[in-house]
């Protein structure tokens, strides 16, 4: 079964070609800055590797620019769009409609569409990458996979929020959870590897951080909450703050709403702290001596670490840490301030097997170590492919 | 040493006549609906109980008011308003000016106003009351003593925001933290009855409720931040939201920034979810079997359970949690929710030491717990006249 795994964002489509039930990555690429000047547009094969700038005007040139390439005579790895099976879009937000992967159909549409207000910088997008797929692989099956689907799982007591009830009930605010795909994937993997079922905490650090408490494999409990904008601090986003310092900033500094949304999402983070938001950059200028790198570091892994101690007491035990993304599988700076100070927590990190870098499951913590220290690559498109080949398959 | 010790709110005064170094305490009562169209005043003595209903227009005529009883010649307790040697004041929000308690000069009372756009509901309260006490007690000393002094330890990784740095260093946003007299007072009794400086949690369950990391004796992170908004689920206050929900309730739903700031502040919390803000009527409708109070205080304790994993992670250990005010103290119900499924972190309670009244120090964990669980009644009259008089001491 061959299928498009489609990322579609505001300004770009990810995308990987994938062999089920083989796993075999076919082809993978992505297209950025759709409708800007100039787009950059990746096409990967095994033995092809193409980027060319040129100009995508909108998401249904780009992926009929992707589609005219995997049919390409010379570099193309399919005869035509009939070849492909499905195609698995990532949807960001499920609300409390989704808990499960679905075939699309116009009622699903429909209340992606509806979701709209609670996801604007995302589910838009998705359901355009719908919409062009749907016409340029009109006879393959499109299957939804939503980021929040792995968190439906909380319950109650930690997925409403102490505001009016009628909030819930009537305008769905609540705690909904994100990267959902990744913590199963990577959660799936561990209890994989330690052979039970066990109390587990994925940490998610990439673009967008996150944490989760995992039990029995199911999600107990997520850093973030009704959007993903709270919990930990990221590149540019804020995480946790007093929520009262909007109302300071509105009513005392003057501000607008949507100028102090920005402030929180766009300038904050990282990038607040220390004028940079590549955590590589961050890293260097902290072991030159910058001293707000230094801090920003530290206060980021402080954070991570009182996650740890929350989501343990949520659990009453911890038996795994899992680092995961960009930032989790690669900055062993970050692994180090998080696991240091933890033997509470049965944390003990092994700092040489720290600095192994490696695309494997491995553990990092030492011999005596209580808790597991597990760093998992994650691989959401591998984990959307597995959902809709076992969708399609019964 | 004669000292009065003042708690000025926005429409009420709170006072006690200590007698320093006795600690007796020679009067106190209060003063509520201050402005309104009948104002409650009590009045209290070893021997007198008065309890009137009367209209009083402002704070200078509700403290005239106090000074005429204390004068008065059948219930009164001194013949002379100079017979006070000084007067503390309990002002809520010192900013990072004031991390001690200081004698009040014009260049306090000026900082103090300078503050009044951190605490609105507060600090100009205060002040109103300090006033009014350099007029009718002109020849005491007034000293003030802060809500956010003890609270000046925590240190930056876990003060600052991860907001543009600037506005820490311009606009002096930041965790301040709150209850300081509370949880300073309680942690020093805790120290001194386990006859070793610890790691101690205490949880300030009241009207506002809070926590504190506390190592050594100093507070080292705090639930309440820039305002006592956040953290803990309060009768009106919601604590800790994702803070994107301000913007969905601004932008799409239409409220005005105003109107959230109420609601999160007035309409929220367990009044929010269950319709009653008082936990006595809370807890007898749980015990009745109405799920909205049952699992508003589920989620009130799973909170305050996530609080003690988070700050035992911070000090990376934990001897003890305090439990005090008026919730903290008195509700047997609550504190069992708390310390339920928490014997990863050697928490064990006593169930029949948990139903214990007393107005005294008390243990109520089993004989095998590893964390000491204490009730220990808070006075923070008592520790803001411990601190007045040991600075006059001095």
């Amino acid at each position: 079964m061959k299928i498009i795994i489609i990322n579609s964002g505001s300004s770009s489509i990810k995308y990987q070609l994938i062999n089920m039930p083989t796993q075999e990555v076919i082809c993978s690429g992505m297209i950025d800055r759709i409708g800007l000047d100039t787009s950059n547009l990746t096409y990967v094969t095994s033995n092809t590797k193409l980027d060319e700038s040129l100009l995508i005007a909108n998401h249904k040139i780009g992926l009929e620019k992707i589609a005219q390439l995997l049919m390409d005579d010379r570099i193309g790895v399919i005869k035509s769009t009939q070849e492909i099976d499905a195609i698995g879009h990532r949807v960001v937000h499920g609300g409390a409609t989704f808990s499960n992967t679905v075939v699309i159909n116009e009622e699903v549409k429909e209340k992606i569409r509806q979701l709209f207000d609670l996801a604007p910088l995302h589910n838009p997008a998705n359901l355009e990458g719908i919409d062009v797929a749907q016409e340029i692989f009109a006879t393959a099956k499109q299957v939804a996979v939503f980021d929040t689907a792995f968190h439906q799982t909380i319950p109650v007591i930690a997925y409403k929020y102490a505001i009016p009830s009628k909030l819930l009930t009537e305008k769905k605010i609540r705690v909904y959870g994100f990267h959902g795909t990744s913590h199963k994937y990577v959660s799936e993997k561990a209890i994989e590897y330690l052979e039970k079922s066990s109390k587990i905490i994925s940490i998610h650090l990439g673009n967008g951080c996150s944490m989760t408490a995992i039990q029995d494999g199911k999600s107990m409990d997520h850093t973030m909450g009704f959007s993903p904008s709270n919990g930990l601090i990221m590149g540019t986003r804020s995480g946790d703050i007093d929520h009262s310092l909007i109302f300071y900033l509105i009513n005392t500094l003057g501000y607008t709403p949507t100028e102090v949304n920005n402030l929180l999402l766009k300038e904050s983070g990282m990038l607040g702290l220390t004028g940079y938001s590549d955590l590589r950059d961050i890293e260097s200028n902290a072991e030159k001596g910058n001293v707000d790198c230094q801090l920003a570091l530290a206060m980021n892994a402080y954070r991570i670490r009182k996650y740890i101690g929350s989501y343990t007491a949520a659990m009453n035990g911890l038996d795994a840490i899992i680092f995961t993304a960009g930032i989790g599988e690669n900055s062993s700076y970050i692994r180090k301030l998080v696991c240091t100070d933890m033997d509470y927590f049965g944390i003990e990190i092994d700092m040489e097997k720290n600095e192994i870098r490696s695309k494997e499951i491995r553990e990092i913590n030492t011999l005596t170590s209580r808790t597991k220290i597990m760093v998992i690559p994650t691989n959401e498109e591998l984990e959307i492919s597995n959902q809709v080949y076992n969708l399609l398959l019964n």
